[in-house]
């Protein structure tokens, strides 16, 4: 393994702009694209000197925003030329340039998400963000627009990124799961449910159950539940919510 | 103006993967977007350790790559919470991360362009890349594979930069400039002619005539070549190509 950050000469140093604020607190179960959980609204906190609305003027015509950000879980980890991506089942390896992992040479991570505004809350100033992809506490490097025009190129060659990632088909709550979901998000202000649905749908990652396949039951976190579900013949039931340790990631 | 690269705590420090080696060896004249200049054929030259085949396992597949790099050229100049984007022809004020300006509190940029092959030239291994907006000697970050499933949005709500840019209509060489280019690229393996077509054919920048509209003469380097040309009518007639001095940059 290479770590990161070696003298290599013409290094630059980044500080984050701001950080993520998300529902997802845990590693395991964040999809492996923004749109695959539009419900996964989060934010981003901007830091000083960028917590200005002036640094966002006429930001509000575009819909979409590129985040780059560390891959900041993944650091300590280091880097290896090739990796197995999920896309293709974790069986087989690619070069790391041919992918999309975290562990790079230089973690900087991109994603194009829906921007929702500024806000400010509590005196600090936020970029309000939809169906993200990314971690709590992400260290965000840059926000730039998504411009259609140079950006888009809907007839590209995908590579072994061929058509859309495989998901589930169904996914059921029992009553006490229902509830429970009830109690934590009154209001729905959270869209719980929906969040829950989205990310148990596309879980266990393609790949993961052919490598375990007496695997039954998977938990996740989110905010700070634990949820559990249990998977049989491709379906998904969700049978409970707990609050999480807070000590696990 | 701020400097990027002050210390506000969990600053993260980056070193290229390698360099990049294009036609544009002045920042004038460079086009805003890759897509503009089709015929800028550049290479992105590696580095240890990433200088390793097996780093581009089943990139082949993918016809576009991201390119993230550093705006190397701007960090000197630092950043302005507002900048004014050469598309509202310089005239208005937006916020940086409104932007895709290089002068942002991390200057990283990033390109999609299209990924012609690895290639080993005296030992050393490149990637080649066609239609690039890069500067000569920029250092590159990151290398990502384009997932149209993910990055492209054609219906993104392009904000102020809706449509094309302007391009001007016409471009025509003058007898002793077209001789010119035969004697520099006499097998046109630099497409030198058509990339001063496509180059000039997209400057003066939106803005800039309206600002300096008594200016008829430009002038700007490609490889070694200082390529001069006479704007009359939206009409531009390149008139002469001579060794820039290299200390001009």
């Amino acid at each position: 393994m290479i770590k990161p950050n070696s003298t290599r000469g013409q290094g630059h140093r980044f500080d984050p702009i701001g950080l993520i604020r998300s529902p997802f607190t845990d590693k395991f179960g964040i999809p492996r694209q923004p749109n695959l959980a539009t419900a996964a609204e989060a934010r981003l906190e901007l830091l000083p000197p960028c917590d200005r609305e002036e640094c966002f003027r006429e930001l509000e015509g575009f819909s979409h925003v590129w985040i780059l950000f560390l891959f900041h879980a993944a650091i300590d980890e280091g880097w290896r030329a090739t990796v197995r991506p999920p896309r293709l089942g974790g069986r087989k390896r690619v070069g790391v340039f041919a992918s999309r992992s975290p562990h790079r040479p230089n973690p900087i991570g991109m994603s194009v998400v829906p921007q929702l505004g500024l806000e400010r809350r509590n005196g600090r100033l936020s970029l309000r963000l939809g169906a993200v992809d990314l971690l709590d506490g992400t260290p965000v490097l840059d926000v730039k627009p998504y411009v259609p025009y140079s950006d888009s190129l809907p007839d590209a060659a995908p590579g072994y990124a061929i058509g859309e990632p495989v998901t589930l088909s169904e996914v059921e709550f029992t009553e006490e799961a229902s509830a429970e979901v009830e109690r934590c998000d009154p209001d729905g202000r959270l869209k719980l449910r929906a969040l829950i649905e989205q990310v148990v749908a596309q879980d266990p990652r393609p790949g993961y159950m052919a490598r375990y396949p007496e695997r039954q039951r998977f938990g996740m976190r989110l905010y700070d539940l634990e949820v559990k579900w249990v998977m049989r013949e491709g379906r998904a039931s969700v049978f409970t919510l707990e609050p999480a340790d807070t000590e696990k990631p």
